[in-house]
């Protein structure tokens, strides 16, 4: 069973030892960064709508674009599955394939180094990803500063739309997902379904605009709104966001359009929230979407006046809108 | 939660940026080892049988085994536990104090860097571990010579000896956990309930073994007789065990009399299985237990006769004897 999983998965360029031994051995040239992210069949993925290949696809893009976030390379990923015990082999090596698919396109020269399978009620995928930062520091949630740029790289808003879409189509009034309006959604709402299922995160980008001096970054996973309001409070700043920045820069994406309050309070984009000094000039990729206000009149505000930071929170979900 | 979860954890010495954002930071100065590991309420634990403590030190405990295993030192961990709605967050405080008191008892200098925190249907708790080699190369499986001594450090059976107590005394007939018998098997069996609850593997003893030149080692947390054969299949040479040796060396541990077929067939003592050129002197804590023999005799023999592994296996339980 390992063995057909493995022989999916193409080396990476890091590893001295790849699978198969009690653990794997990687070079490492400086300081290393480290995140685990765990997905659950339920909560944060359902099996009608998640190919497997697409799985294994976002698997890897969630984790790379935190690596991303902190301005470093990915180098390697550990993949722990957990799965029911019938299972077949097909759908485990399909999720090796989106796996390594996900690492050539997103990260070249990264791979999955090693793992373990085991059993559970419900699939289970954990995933541990590491990276390089080249000598370069860590870019980190804190290093915001008044009348710094605040700039946006990647999808916004898009893959919440997709799962709005998902829920309002392929789910009876239970919740329980189907995949029977998948072709024609997948067909007339392609950007946002792929943005949804499998992500295209702008992983590159991360080290790009560390090099560029980003002030602080972090990889937007829960909503723009949630986590400007995040990187805000670490820094002991406020974030004014620009209604007129927003929409022109992200109104249409990939052929789709994306509302505001989409781009607001949508997850699951994994792009690139950074902040920049005034006078730098933003990396390719990046555009400007508001300005670092001093402290004292809230953490988040949209054309100057408050907004309440609403999106997807593990414990509590946030409608939009209240 | 999450703040509740990380007062618990102490820092870990290599690590330059703790839990909090997109990644933790951490030094490292030469090669790293990295391993991962999910143990899920089920298959791989019973919630009636360890407390959060046990459970948290026994995932520390399991994972920095296989860094022990590859020669190396521990660094860091990784820790993503995913839980049921309706769990306490009592009960991931304890899990936490578990896994830091295993790091600063078994790995001093060693902690959780990093981790999530989500939701699922059982308690599935998904752990990397770092190591560094400091210097050192990894001691694999494939380096076992014809004519090296074969020798273990750990306990050997104890483990499987307190799984086997826990289902006689302390499962209903349909295999159901409950805790009611625990109190008297522990104090009657203290030895073998601790080793299966909260083992103690001599993590410190790989990096030991390494500098006395072991030609090959792993863990063993299936079973010494699957291990065995595996590393003797990984080294393309046969192994023989010594019953007078196993015998004399691990017949009572702990004040506990181990029985030979559990010393072969017991699984999660984690302890390590190590070979050396037949003229080094064995590390402290280590006993010969066996000798590599050349290939062509078959991978396992006991005493020079046919010995068929058996023990934990996560996708085919072979029964002892079978």
């Amino acid at each position: 069973m390992l063995a057909r999983v493995l022989a999916q998965l193409g080396a990476a360029d890091a590893a001295s030892l790849g699978p198969g031994d009690d653990c794997a051995v990687m070079r490492v040239r400086g300081e290393l960064v480290v995140t685990s992210d765990t997905m659950i069949e339920g909560p944060d993925f359902r099996s009608a709508w998640h190919s497997g290949y697409e799985l294994g696809w976002k698997l890897a893009a969630t984790n790379l674009s935190d690596v991303a976030g902190m301005g470093a390379r990915p180098t390697a990923l550990t993949v722990s599955l957990a799965v029911p015990g019938d299972t077949p082999v097909s759908l485990l090596e399909e999720i090796a394939r989106g796996l390594d698919a996900a690492c050539r396109a997103l990260a070249p020269g990264c791979g999955v180094i090693g793992g373990d399978l085991g059993r559970a009620p419900v699939l289970v995928a954990a995933v541990t990803a590491l990276g390089e930062l080249d000598g370069r520091p860590a870019v980190t949630r804190t290093g915001a500063r008044p009348g710094d740029t605040v700039a946006y790289a990647g999808d916004l808003g898009l893959a919440g739309l997709g799962l709005s879409l998902l829920f309002a189509e392929s789910a009876e009034a239970d919740g329980t997902a189907h995949g029977r309006a998948l072709p024609g959604l997948r067909k007339r709402h392609a950007a946002a379904l792929a943005a949804q299922l499998a992500p295209t995160p702008p992983i590159g980008l991360g080290a790009v605009a560390a090099e560029a001096g980003a002030t602080a970054m972090m990889d937007v996973s829960d909503s723009l709104s949630l986590d400007a309001a995040r990187l805000a409070g670490a820094s002991g700043v406020a974030i004014d966001l620009s209604t007129a920045a927003l929409e022109s820069g992200f109104g249409v994406q990939r052929g789709q359009a994306v509302p505001l309050v989409a781009m607001l309070t949508g997850g699951e984009d994994h792009g690139l929230l950074a902040t920049f000094a005034p006078d730098a000039a933003l990396p390719e990729g990046f555009r400007a979407i508001g300005r670092v206000v001093p402290e004292g009149e809230g953490s988040l505000t949209l054309d100057g006046a408050a907004c309440r930071p609403s999106g997807w929170d593990p414990y509590t979900v946030v409608p939009p809108g209240s």
